[in-house]
């Protein structure tokens, strides 16, 4: 009945779990901590994942042709804001939640 | 860590599952039902249901004081929603989504 | 055509100023004037008014009877975000965003 | 003071028009129409469209430097609804909303 396959619902859980945790992180825990972590680059990162994640998600969930192209740029910019959180560190969640996305991403892509 | 607390953590699984429903069926099911399922009216409920589901989320996820006030229109458009689906019939796991999303947002709103 | 009147498109056109004008403050101008305005409580009013501007533009485009009731939330929303940036200052034209757009979205939930 | 530059600026104008242009036809007109309008494929064609453009739009408010992918990402899916919406025709308006933001976009993407 779904338009998703069951790996594109994992996928779709785990884009969701990445926008909830990039989100969640950039308008709260980031900017309690301060420094690197409330950064420009880094902030705008986090929101450019959590925004990227919703969309791949919404794009799976239509049944888009399209998905297949908006997950390899999805995969990209979450395995970079895992890198980017590793840098400033303190977000091991959110580099897990990030991992994972870009690794269900690149499969969709692929 | 995170701005939510479980109840509202709930809250915000129950929506996004909302949200995926109500476009999934939107995108998808209803449009090869056709008939009364494929109608303006529905599909534009089924459309509006999922995008409030979606902003609800995001104010929770984001820890917004005004999270509440989106729960309680958010309630009231599931609920509908609901009704609506069950007008149309064969859409139990639809119906079911909405009203899970709806109870929870009231618990929010309140 | 298109399932706004004229009134409406220009309520669109408001909360989509409005969601421009307070995401690009809260990811970039906030961020880098520091102090208050870097300060969790004054982003996620900011990140939240983006939202609901957006959500709001959005049951308006589909034409959804239920567009009044967020126009209400977002008026209400856009008003106190107008307040928080006067609080905060050097915020001119976000204030003035979303005067108009709480103004537009108050004609449009009446 | 904004994250975007004037043609950037250009490039969210246009993208955000056709978002409402195509979100407006997939949920009105194209409904109303019938027959091939409302075809599952034409429709997801025309969501997936109205996504992607309203993501690129907040990558570029939101200065990020992973703008230019989805950008070209964003010019392919507005090129392809383009010709999609001539296949099925009376959709002028629309047709010329998505070979506008797939040109802006195009220019971001280089």
């Amino acid at each position: 009945m779904s338009n998703a396959s069951s790996e594109m619902q994992s996928c779709i859980d785990d884009c969701l779990a990445c926008y909830r945790s990039c989100l969640s992180m950039a308008t709260g825990h980031c900017l309690r901590m301060g420094g690197k972590h409330a950064e420009e680059q880094h902030l705008t990162h986090m929101h450019a994942c959590a925004e990227i994640c919703r969309t791949a998600s919404h794009l799976m969930v239509i049944g888009s042709k399209h998905a297949p192209s908006v997950c390899a740029v999805c995969a990209e910019i979450c395995e970079e804001c895992a890198k980017e959180c590793e840098r400033v560190g303190d977000m091991d969640d959110c580099v897990a939640a990030c991992r994972q996305s870009a690794e269900s991403c690149r499969k969709m892509a692929a």
